[in-house]
């Protein structure tokens, strides 16, 4: 007898017969006992149709239209879910994010939930009904409706299962857990029976696609018991756990996170005057660049070589920034290179083990793999390499970490 | 400088052109120096689309759920047309009737609108925009969504515009304006510049389908001028105004319509005791079949045929009600024709003319068309005859009262 929230994504929810399975899913929970709150995002390819909808329209639509217009997509979802529900014999209830009411602030296409109506929810729980939740939208508090921008769903799931004191916050998609890394990159990858909040949010950050990691942060922050499970497989998915949950000693590392969308743009020979770093990311920025990784290195001759990677849609734009920015600082040149990947090592397990880094940076040498940067933090050490050499890199730290399948 | 309240139904949003072509058509009244509300419908075939998704989960969707699955239609309409405005350089807002707050009862798939919030729209009106909002879809006071049946959207755009006080409300349709007939039948149709409610009421309820009936009655109820335009060809439509608003002697018939959709039903030789009637009528109500035109005749043996006419849908279940009445009442027979049609005259000016009546069986009989039933209220005449001489029949009724565009 527990009380779970559940969000199911679109691809869960992509057609007339998956939300029927779905449906079925979630009446065996009840048949077990157990109370469900349950939160959709809108059938796969419906968000596309609406917004290809409103590019036809206009090139620049009204951030709040759009929210009005893309809305819709959960809204028809909640309802059909609802209706396969009460087929099945199982007593439920839909509601958008206006009539729970899922308040946020009124940045619309990206608002941020302030707080959640809980008093429906539990009035309809009580009467022994499913609650089905329309994910991604809220309300503000002018009434208008807004979202939570893409992937919001999950973090709705979260919210609402913080706000209710679920006892898990079970995130239904189409893999069966977190991986040690993609399986379709390194064939003996294995699922996590659990990750930490912690090295959760640096896979997801580091492209790990399984969770949006606002939600990871979320349940962090309210401690909401989190557990990725897949909607077609049955399985115990992975739990992300709160670090003293940990029942048996971690392995140093849990995963190894990569990311092949990156840029690495150097600037050559910046005078190392005070305040050139701003004057360098500063332009960069207000052409709205999003900057990962920078290193900074002074040479002998009092000049400098600046280095960071940016998303490499934004390569092109990035460089013509830079060479003004050259112009402006004296700096010798500049230097891009788009054909870089960064992978990464994730473990809260690091920060009592010395060596990891360097044990990284063997089996990268060991395969000839040349580093071009590196960045640290607490349980993660990143290198960027050659995109190349991007597959070969990721197997051999998989083995190298004994995270291959055969070493359990 | 006129305030208008504008309907534009499914086929003039039908696709993202002609709703490109609407925010024209706003913006050239804007452009005059007009306010403008504007109500919605879904994009024609959207609604069929949705019901279609329901009716592969459930033969029997909970209507709470319809409600909340059909009402996206007319929402992605909303922040469709507001973008397209927007795009015009026209400043303009989309609201759901929950935002409005169009108040109904609970009554859901057929809900009466109770209220009409009217401070956002004024608001929005005193700073230059245009407000849209989505037709066909009110709120409950316990803030679920319903929606005003089939059609509902032109009862939307009349409460509104009551509620609002408009000069006018103008329903934008696929016909530029109410005929005398339907111009697929009779070539010489004319378009009528003015009808006045009470015999656009009758010519909906006998199958004008121009406007719905419900918003008809709405706009008569709480004096709303009324006025039915193409949204495709400029012209003034027609407008429904009120008796005393006459502005010339109206002509004795305003328009002829018909229905193909009846059949016809006889219980021959029933005794002619009190009661029989509700004896004949309940069973036949229960089985929730609506009775159109009744007629009975005592004879000269205490006994009476009882003759009526249905939806011709409902031809077969009501032959199996009336043979198990038949035996009940001690009937001779039941006697079934589905082959059969209702043409009615209609018009105010029957008031004050008498010989209408006559001058219609006489042109009927011109043409040998035999007679089966007659119905008459205040301001129209219908009669029921055999199908195949409908088209017959409305032609000749419509030159013999000088509805023929030559005799203008």
């Amino acid at each position: 007898m527990a009380f779970y929230v559940q969000k199911y994504g679109g691809t869960s929810v992509g057609s007339v017969e998956r939300i029927g399975a779905v449906a079925d899913k979630i009446k065996s929970f009840r048949d077990e006992g157990h109370d469900v709150v349950v939160v959709v995002s809108a059938m796969s390819g419906e968000t596309n149709r609406l917004l290809g909808l409103a590019s036809e329209i206009t090139d620049q639509p009204s951030p709040r239209e759009l929210d009005v217009l893309v809305s819709t997509g959960e809204q028809v979802t909640i309802a059909l879910l609802a209706m396969a529900l009460h087929e099945r014999g199982c007593d439920a209830k839909s509601y958008t994010g206006d009539q729970i009411k899922i308040l946020t602030d009124s940045a619309y296409t990206k608002a941020r939930i302030r707080e959640i109506g809980v008093d429906a929810i539990q009035e309809d729980i009580k009467k022994g009904r499913v609650v089905v939740v329309a994910g991604f939208q809220g309300v503000d508090e002018s009434g208008n409706t807004t979202t939570l921008g893409r992937g919001g769903s999950d973090t709705s799931a979260v919210a609402i299962a913080a706000a209710l004191k679920a006892d898990e916050c079970q995130i239904y998609t189409d893999v069966d857990g977190v991986y040690t890394t993609d399986p379709r990159v390194v064939e003996k990858a294995r699922r996590l029976e659990q990750i930490t909040f912690e090295e959760m949010l640096e896979m997801a950050s580091l492209g790990s696609k399984v969770l949006q990691i606002r939600s990871v942060e979320f349940a962090g922050k309210y401690q909401v018991p989190l557990r990725v499970l897949s909607s077609f497989v049955d399985g115990p998915g992975t739990l992300i756990t709160f670090e003293g949950d940990q029942k048996m000693e971690q392995p140093v590392i849990s995963g190894i996170a990569f990311n092949r969308d990156e840029a690495k743009l150097t600037l050559v020979g910046v005078p190392d005057i005070p305040g050139a770093a701003s004057r360098i990311l500063g332009p960069v920025s207000a052409a709205n660049i999003e900057v990962d990784m920078i290193v900074q290195n002074v040479a002998e001759d009092n000049t400098t070589d600046f280095t960071f990677t940016v998303h490499r849609n934004d390569y092109q734009r990035v460089v013509q920034v830079l060479e003004s920015v050259a112009e402006d600082l004296g700096a010798q040149a500049v230097r891009g290179d788009n054909a870089i990947a960064k992978v990464s090592i994730v473990g809260v397990g690091m920060r009592s083990h010395a060596g990891v880094a360097s044990k990284m940076f063997d089996a990268l040498a060991a395969e000839n793999i040349n580093i071009l940067m590196i960045s640290t933090s607490e349980i993660k050490v990143s290198v960027v390499l050659e995109e190349k050499y991007l597959e070969l890199a990721v197997r051999a730290l998989h083995t190298a970490f004994e995270l291959d399948i055969q070493s359990e």
